[in-house]
């Protein structure tokens, strides 16, 4: 079959604040075939910027568009998905975007082909059979120690097994004041569930301050401290682990290419690398990403925090890898992100694992959509070159 | 002072083709300042995906448009331009192509503090005296040796010291069409003059087919060979450094950010390293990796393929090292970017200087940004958020 229609797809709530919780707006891409299968993919980046490397005029040979990369070409199968992720990339060599942007396409194209093959996408991407993942909970730090010990009570309350707090004021006081939020999570989620800390890139480039940090939080059981430094800093990390941090470090949610991921397993010297398939540039690379890290011993997690269209995608990656065993689970955002895709519940262990069911195995319900989408125009030199479809 | 308005252009040709040749289009970027100085700047990128970057809606605290960044920011010194970058990236942290979009503002804003400083940017970033520059010309190739013949002996005549092909139908037969091809530039430009050859990343991954294309290229006297393997395999550049190459190998024009190009540097066994101040962020992050180069023993070259706006930003960055002595010098293109701004013009020994004067140095020429001016204008429900200035 053919693709006939690859379609950006702009959400957003209706009023956006600068809380670090990427659930406000997303970029959904949506591809059709001429056999009337339609994927579904989202991408983890500016929905503006990603939709115009969709509809972007051609510069020269090394800038064309997705659609016009897309358009016209044919998916039966595995090997047609990552043709077409070479063809676009290899057209888009000079779209900086382009990774970000693709991600939702190359979803979304595993989804068609997941649903044209009518088997889950974890197995045309070599796996076997799926393993529970331990979800864990991830959510932002309150204010305030007061306020992080209500949050923190809340999701015990909801009976995970694993709870991970990040952002918020975390790194905006001193050591006294990252301590007492740290030990207010530690508090209010009880002395059973594994505890982690993102520190949000709070510190920069100063490795001295993540080793005390490290030597602090490790009082408080954390399995692991996340992005305390820049994600440029890839160097910065590798000195970090040489000088063997108190609590394992995470990091990789940044990657915007899979040599990004290859840096940051070849010189950073991670425990966990955090890959985001919505930001990568989509299953494919994820993958990659996911092998390489398995030959380094280093532990893959998903990044994920958006829609569960985003979380099934990124469960996909790595459903067969049994020793990789947490998934990130976003636990709070906004009803646009709630409601848009069902699935991916607990089950009575506490567990998350895939439907087994063709593609994603998720549904995005269209009345959501409609309900949040932001119709785009775009217009050059008074020529309409990209307008959303009505849906 | 503080910065009043920041304007992206976007410049097109009336047609536009598929050639490996970056001056079809352009971005430019002017910044103003209340007390009435202003400064250019030009972004090597897709117009319309880096425009987005200056206008996208805040997704959360992460995704900030550059517009909203810089806009009433106070603009006195290098101190100034170097603290606004920094709050660019961190406000626009999950936005892939901010390093492209950001280039052109980061460009202009130096040229801003120079002509308010009344003293050129060289000097500004650090530089006591500048040294003039070898330039090379940059051409494709023809599509056949015969008419690469043409083009080499056309070069020759205008009195070029170093000549650098590239693109094309390189890649694209066998060993001896390759062959061919460097042999005709070699005997259009005769024996004299130095001779680079790009590769256009046609090699991909193939290591060995870049060892034994070294070996045949050294005969006719190569200075470099540039981008034989995709920009993204900086494992396998570094595998082909330890294998010991016929030929130096050349690479870096896609670092689209700083850790990009210490990548290169740390991990790719570069001879020389070619940076687009237009891609990577600006004169500030390429002056960084320009400091790291040296400290290495590799060679820092620029990469040009833009109007005269560039190749003056990119010379600011490495006129005071006097080891590093190529310039790349666009010496085909469009009429846009041979109009759009004049100066540079090789002095009686066939060498490049930067005049000395305030900031940047040379004038855009605002009659032809008006001719090839493509307004812009993106609509997000029914509201106008971006729509291009009249010039």
């Amino acid at each position: 079959m053919r693709i006939v229609s690859v379609d950006p797809i702009y959400l957003k709530m209706p009023s956006i604040t600068t809380a670090a919780d990427g659930t406000q707006d997303t970029l959904l891409v949506r591809i059709r075939t001429d056999e009337g299968i339609e994927g579904w993919g989202e991408c983890d980046a500016s929905p503006l910027v990603s939709l115009s490397v969709y509809c972007c005029p051609m510069s020269h040979g090394n800038i064309i568009n997705i659609r016009e990369s897309l358009i016209g070409e044919r998916i039966d199968g595995p090997e047609d998905v990552r043709r077409l992720r070479a063809r676009v990339l290899r057209q888009g060599l000079d779209i900086q975007q382009i990774h970000h942007a693709y991600s939702g396409a190359d979803i979304a194209a595993w989804d068609v082909v997941g649903k044209k093959l009518a088997r889950p996408v974890y197995q045309l991407i070599g796996g076997a059979k799926q393993y529970p993942k331990l979800p864990y909970a991830s959510v932002l730090f309150g204010n305030s120690p007061q306020e992080t010990i209500q949050v923190a009570r809340g999701l015990k309350e909801r009976g995970f097994g694993a709870m991970k707090f990040g952002w918020g004021p975390l790194g905006s006081k001193d050591a006294a004041f990252d301590e007492a939020l740290v030990r207010s999570a530690r508090e209010g989620i009880g002395n059973e569930a594994e505890l982690m800390i993102d520190a949000g890139v709070c510190w920069g480039n100063d490795v001295e301050k993540v080793l005390e940090r490290a030597k602090t939080f490790a009082k408080y059981r954390v399995t692991w401290l996340e992005e305390p430094l820049h994600p440029d800093a890839i160097g910065r990390y590798g000195e970090l682990a040489r000088r063997r941090p108190a609590v394992p470090i995470a990091a990789g949610e940044n990657c915007g290419t899979a040599r990004t991921a290859e840096d940051y397993l070849e010189n950073g010297g991670l425990s966990f690398i955090q890959i985001d398939a919505g930001r990568i540039g989509g299953i494919t690379p994820a993958r990659i990403t996911c092998e390489q890290a398995q030959k380094r011993g280093v532990t893959y997690v998903n990044h994920t925090f958006k829609s569960r269209l985003s979380l099934a995608a990124a469960l996909h990656v790595f459903a067969d890898a049994e020793k990789f065993k947490y998934l990130e689970y976003p636990a709070a955002g906004s009803r646009l992100a709630f409601d848009l895709v069902k699935g991916l519940e607990r089950d009575a262990k506490g567990m998350v694992s895939l439907p087994e069911k063709p593609g994603l195995g998720v549904e995005v319900n269209i009345d959501v959509v409609r309900e949040f989408m932001v119709p785009v125009r775009v217009e050059l030199s008074g020529l309409t070159v990209f307008e959303s479809e009505r849906l």
